[in-house]
């Protein structure tokens, strides 16, 4: 498969969501103009972005809904589900936890880990805070896809060197460091500060 | 100014978080290969990176710690404090109040407000929860230079309405809805799932 860029990818989940709701409604089909509408783009970029996987809908009758809806399930990987560990059981990490949207996708939190005693042990949901002393054991019987980093920019490294050598093959991360993996292992960073960075910056370049 | 693109101001953000650590250890000068290698980008990039704002560094030297930090911190608009209002008193409102990192950047979360009557009336830190009813009183004699937006979809677009007519000029929005504003208001939105997308399509197309 062709390199895909990132920002198409991101699209693709965009449209997906969209055809979700479309499905929810019962709407049959829907043309490039509605979902560049809702996608925030042009018609034209929604047919370029689809074209990279084949050829989907007929002229005039725009794409059919269910069937876009599963082949972008494919495309994406949501075909499945993906067992997720999160390391850092602080406010931001307690806010994951219990956000739905990850489940509702196919990313289950299936285990946390914490360095600090007074959180080890507690109950989140139903899942028992661990220590992170017992990482590679705990990964090792109950294995993981993903990972999500929630701990300071100082450990983080750390962290992320022992989970791929516990085969974790993909990270996001919330730490405010740039981590260095292997090439096959994927890293996406979530910087809130630097999001509104990049809004400060436009208020002040205006 | 010319037009900057976003992926130009992130990498800024980012060098500036490397300085202030080299201004915290005293070092003096640095390279542009150092910074391109805590950036994860390349030297030469680096150097395009600052050409945009004017001429920087000494051939050979290097460019000067404190002296490219002001100046960093002036393009990004971090030369001044703004005041934020969080609209949404979940979860993930919680986890963004108590971030540091916001405060430490220059970004003063001054007050929030909820629709849910069991959360309105309650502290957070120093705050009091408001009803989302007093929205429109409240940011009249307090007004806001930004939002960060974490309600349900469908109640985002209208509030965002609401606070265009207030003048809030920059909104960082959680909620997984693609959100319309005049052009001369600006708009990031971060959504958690779709960043988890990214990663099963890597692991999907590998």
């Amino acid at each position: 498969m062709r390199k895909v860029a990132d920002s198409t990818v991101r699209r693709l989940s965009l449209y997906l969501r969209f055809l979700d709701e479309f499905e929810g409604q019962g709407v049959e089909t829907v043309s490039s103009e509605a979902l560049a509408q809702r996608g925030g783009t042009t018609s034209a970029q929604v047919r370029k972005d689809l074209s990279f996987f084949g050829s989907f809908g007929k002229r005039g009758l725009g794409y059919f809904v269910p069937e876009l809806a599963q082949r972008l399930r494919q495309i994406l990987g949501l075909g499945r589900r993906y067992r997720v560990a999160m390391i850092g059981a602080g406010k931001i990490g307690s806010a994951l936890v219990q956000y739905r949207g990850f489940q509702q996708r196919g990313f289950d939190i299936v285990s946390i880990f914490d360095v600090d005693p007074a959180k080890i042990g507690t109950q989140w949901n139903d899942l028992t805070v661990g220590s992170i002393d017992d990482l590679d054991r705990d990964l090792r019987a109950q294995p993981v896809d993903m990972a999500v980093l929630v701990t300071p920019a100082e450990a983080a490294q750390a962290v992320t060197d022992r989970l791929v050598v516990l085969g974790v093959k993909a990270i996001l991360n919330f730490a405010p460091a740039q981590l260095n993996v292997p090439d096959d292992v994927v890293v996406k960073t979530v910087n809130l500060a630097l999001e509104l960075e990049t809004l400060s910056y436009a208020l002040s370049n205006r």
